[in-house]
């Protein structure tokens, strides 16, 4: 088939929070061609992604994504991997490519998936998508008292693996944050998995970092996740060196295989977490999920989203039985939680399970997008280059 | 002094063209603050930067770079950093943000320096800015026949240096390449030093390029630049590692600090080339300067564009006397050789020098940016966030 249409939806709810809830807007993706249609969706500032897919060229390396998409031939995933090169390609000098290109990316497997009947799992090349195991990814509470009172709900939402971060953490005293973890242990209670992420707090900073090895060792946390920015591969490094049994995850910020690859390589973390929706798209996510398995280290998903993104984000390693743990969004916005006709509920044994539906197998509901879709145009030199599609 | 006002202007020749000219348009960066101007170049598409300047807020981590720099304090060097470490973290999750930062960061260098009555350089702790001797940048003939031509005009406008690069270099058989790269030589003569842009045409395949390491041996090469995309570093390495005498140059894809780190430390490049309207500006720049005088890696700049921008690029390393040459573009549009009031023009010797007046020492001119102002303006949600402003 040919790519006929990409449109670009721009959602937000009504008031944005200054807090590190991402699921406040989303820039959602609808991709048209032989009759079907795909949908993908960008971890990513809606405005400055849908300004790079129709921008001006400005040079043969400066191109709009729009470029390397539209009439595009797509019969095949190695269609797909050719679409995302060349996107790479002709937006090699724009620095946003990799995150616009993401959501398409995704909605040309799920147009694929529906195109050959299958699971976006399955053109992955896997034959089964083992369940996985949620973990509950929240902000932490204001106080210690809140995190320990957001853990034990967790616990009797019958979550067997939760994450705190964000917040507070790494802003006061080493002391405070201590308490924060020795907080979350307790609500948890002692078999519970408890994951901490510091949201690049430190930048680059071992010391710093350093300072609360003890009490996430002490609080029996199974990974410190982005103590520093992704860049920073010996602060990873340095402080990976020092861990006796809690140990990093890092690489939601990749930018694509080699960002992410790095990470493990250079700053030698034992959990790799990949946003399909910031690191070029489910093609270079499985790229990253066969690297981590041929090199002994954790493959996990970063999703903090709708169930679109959670599908798009579990499809690159839904194959991989011992990749056990899944990131599990329950403190979304409303925009997030409707967005999606279904969601990836938990079985009775509180595990994830992909849908086996053709594609992504999690549609958008046209109410919410019209509920929480932003107006917007971008106008050149008289053009317009932008306008919000029409549903 | 507190920054009043950060304006950008949208600037292009009438027809852009599908070549590796970097110079079709530009983004222009004007920051005031305590009655003054400072100026400053993205190197980067005009358009995703606005929409990264003004985009909304969609969390704590993804916020347009205005919010981290509109009312801030300007009083020293160290306030640039500041506020350049701030718009990283708020632009934490928008990927444009180094390139949007850049021009804004350089033009913060520029009215800090008129405030203080300094060249830039001297801000930045150098006593004197060495003369440097450019290299002609330009792009490959069409047919080595050309080549050869704009090698000897080269040499007969005085140039000692000479870079070749991007068209159908490393596109064709590897005995096409050899043709192109022996009719430089030849058009050059013996002691002109010859260099060779690859501009990332082998992605990461190193046979690919280790084909043409013999014929840039033979032609006696100083450098071989980009055969790979900046992230490639494995690529890079085993390259390296075949080369007899021609070395490695690259990093002007590097976004911020830490990328161009990892070409020196796990790529091994010789040449480590920043762009200053892309790494982040002028004070991420300077540390990669610091960082190749420290592990024994040359620091040249890229540029291709205008002189406001190839004055910012030189400053960063202008007090290193054994890093001798700078690229210098020869073939730049006229809107780039128009932009601004005077150029770095070269001295007798045929040497590039950094102008002694406050700042960067090139001041854009109204009349050029007026012909060449691209009229855009975006609106979200009924609320115009850009609109081209008035000079």
């Amino acid at each position: 088939m040919k790519i006929d249409s990409v449109d670009l939806f721009y959602l937000a709810i009504p008031v944005i929070k200054d807090i590190a809830d991402g699921s406040q807007d989303a820039l959602l993706v609808r991709v048209r061609g032989g009759g079907l249609t795909g949908w993908g969706e960008c971890e990513a500032s809606p405005l400055v992604s849908i300004a790079n897919w129709c921008c001006p060229m400005s040079h043969a390396a400066c191109r709009p994504v729009r470029d390397a998409v539209l009439g595009q031939t797509l019969d095949s995933p190695q269609d797909i991997v050719r679409i995302n090169r060349t996107a790479r390609a002709m937006g090699l000098d724009i620095a946003q490519t990799d995150h616009t290109l993401s959501g398409i990316d995704i909605a040309l497997w799920d147009l694929l998936g529906k195109a050959r009947q299958e699971p976006v799992y399955k053109l992955l090349g896997y034959s089964r998508a083992y369940p996985k195991t949620p973990y509950a990814s929240q902000l932490f509470g204001d106080t210690p008292q809140q995190t320990l009172e957001k853990a034990k709900q967790s616990r009797e939402q019958g979550y067997r693996a939760v994450k705190f971060g964000w917040g507070s953490y790494g802003r006061g005293a080493a002391e405070t944050d201590r308490e924060q973890v020795m907080a979350a242990r307790e609500g948890l209670g002692k078999d519970a998995i408890l994951l901490v992420d510091a949201g690049t707090i430190w930048y680059d900073d071992v010391e710093q970092a350093a300072l609360r090895l003890a009490a996430l060792e002490d609080a029996r946390a199974t990974w410190l996740e982005e103590p520093f920015v992704g860049g920073a591969l010996d602060a990873y490094r340095e402080l990976a060196s020092r861990c006796r049994t809690v140990k990093l995850a890092g690489g939601e910020g990749a930018h694509n295989f080699f960002q992410a690859r790095h990470l493990i390589d250079h700053g030698r973390v034992a959990f790799i977490q990949i946003d399909t929706g910031r690191i070029g798209g489910i093609s270079d996510a499985k790229q990253v999920a066969d690297y981590a398995c041929a090199h002994g280290v954790t493959y996990v998903n970063h999703t903090f989203t709708s169930h679109l993104a959670l599908s798009a984000s579990l499809q690159p390693f839904a194959g991989l039985a011992d990749y056990a743990i899944c990131e599990y969004p329950v403190e979304a916005t409303e925009l997030a939680c409707t967005l999606t006709q279904s969601t990836l509920k938990r079985n009775r044994d509180g595990q994830v399970e992909l849908p086996e539906t053709p594609g992504l197998g999690v549609e958008p509901d046209p109410l919410a997008i019209e509920k929480y879709l932003v107006d917007a145009k971008i106008t050149v030199a008289g053009k317009t280059v932008y306008q919000t599609p029409t549903l």
